[in-house]
């Protein structure tokens, strides 16, 4: 349920009114179960056991009760509120480590708050990771639009760092990680990926730097020669329009809103977040708590029902072929 | 025309073939005449004199012809035909400032081949604005879709140089020209300007890059001081999705592909290139000569016809502004 202040309630619950429209999965909340009655007057029920959920989602949304919230407000998060939200999610991570439930969809928290309660991982995907047993740089973040998939091969460092944290290696695995996780999760059996170059133009032979020459080049061959269908690196500017897209099912970007931009202003209310490279599946809405709109009854659910909907069709899929 | 053996003389055939359905001005080429007729099978005039295009444009393509493009054959530049294009656009641009053409829209022309002989701008826009006797820093290169505008206020550089090319000062200028060109080419009264930070999340406070603060903020107040409608810095992932173009009317960007990624991921057949701080109006299609398509009839003229309307359109404001 993410932070019961956020929007995450109420995406959780405009999710489920559409659940046979949007062809949705059965899914069962872990939270607050008052956080969905705060902004909704719709159907909810407490269930003990994520068993229970099959039978109840058809006429209310199933929720697993972590533990008091405190007071919620929507729009107001606080400290309990993040200890609320971390209980959620180290629940549901944990029923899906066990088996008990099929995928993890998390929905948005507050790193401030969640700082306030000691907290200290950068975010949900690196807790995920380390509850899996996973290192945290072995984890790659994509994000997934209807027809485009972007991995941003670094994320949240100053543009000027960029170039010095790109290396072969960094790429070669990154590259790995999402050819494996595109056959895995979307059942893509020769992923294609296209490294996009960091430079305009992609460096122009050199012309307007070397990052492409010497460090994407080498890490696509790399790729290739280990079987993986690696092309590149291709000027930014022209990868990401229709006939573009149609040439590759994911681009392994530089850097974050190289990433961000294109799958942003395509798909704003419905990119997912999907973590490749953990043995369980798990899914996120692209957007955050918008404590400004909570409670209003206007966020749209668009990307939380994309990611409900990824991490079922990624659950069947891993499930099809034993992965 | 552009390179004659480029796909210039291709789209201007086909926007004359579409100008009743796109309401397209009355225009005519200058360029080497047989370039037209060894691409299409369409009726061509030539003409001896700009104010004879009019009577022609109903029933043939104008064409005010410069000299001998040599050998022309379409996917194969050359020296002769790089001799063309240069003499082609040396007259119109001539044209458009002696007020015998209300407009100059360029197509693509091959750098390469141009260099060969002599040709030392870094493109056309630099060697129209010294034409127009403006130093050609101080023109402003703004790529316009449907409903997009993007300024990239650093171009052809190295992403790790941009950071040291931002200055308040350039940005400044930048806006005014931006500001200043939204009201005589697009007739907006009181132009709205978003500037992009450079780093993820606009630098998130200073937390991942200074440029935001130390650049792009004071540059924002100086303009605002200056009675300019400027915001930001933004985050650029999230500014270029329908519901965030609705809050400016361009987008000033730091670096090129966070320019170009959006309005080619939206508006790749159609985008249009506009010079602002020019005494002239010039456009251009946002796309290169794509001599391996040359020839082929298979060019999309979408671009070229977006241009042709826009120079018409801005020609006709200025007009109406007396600018």
């Amino acid at each position: 349920m993410g932070d019961p202040a956020g929007i995450g309630p109420e995406i959780l619950a405009k999710a489920w009114m559409k659940r046979r429209d949007a062809g949705l999965p059965a899914f069962f909340a872990t939270g607050d179960v008052r956080a969905i009655a705060a902004v909704w007057d719709g159907p909810v029920e407490a269930i003990l056991h994520p068993d229970a959920a099959r039978g109840v989602f058809d006429h209310a949304l199933p929720v697993l009760t972590v533990e008091d919230g405190g007071e919620i407000v929507p729009g107001h998060p606080d400290v309990a509120g993040a200890r609320c939200a971390l209980r959620a999610l180290e629940l549901a991570a944990g029923l899906v480590r066990s088996g008990a439930a099929r995928a993890l969809v998390t929905a948005p928290v507050s790193k401030a708050q969640l700082y306030h309660i000691g907290f200290n991982y950068p975010g949900q995907t690196e807790f995920v990771a380390e509850r899996c047993g996973i290192a945290g740089e072995n984890a790659v973040m994509m994000l997934a639009g209807p027809d485009l998939r972007v991995v941003p091969m670094t994320t949240h460092v100053a543009l000027a760092d960029v170039g010095g944290l790109l290396s072969v290696e960094l790429l070669v695995s990154k590259g790995r990680a999402t050819a494996r996780g595109l056959t895995r999760n979307f059942g893509i059996a020769a992923p294609r990926i296209a490294f996009a170059g960091l430079n305009p133009h992609a460096g122009e032979s050199g012309a307007i730097g070397r990052e492409e020459i010497d460090i994407i080049a080498p890490a696509v061959a790399q790729l290739c020669a280990e079987g993986i269908a690696a092309t590149g690196p291709f000027a930014a500017d022209t990868l990401f329009h229709p006939r573009a897209r149609l040439n590759y099912d994911a681009v392994m970007c530089c850097y974050h809103d190289q990433a961000l931009i294109p799958i942003k202003t395509l798909y704003f209310d419905e990119g997912v977040n999907i973590t490749l490279g953990l043995p369980i599946v798990r899914t996120s809405p692209d957007h955050g708590t918008a404590f400004d709109i909570a409670g209003k009854n206007i966020a749209e659910p668009g990307a939380m029902i994309a990611a409900i909907r990824l991490a079922g069709d990624a659950a069947d899929r891993r499930a099809a072929i034993g992965a």
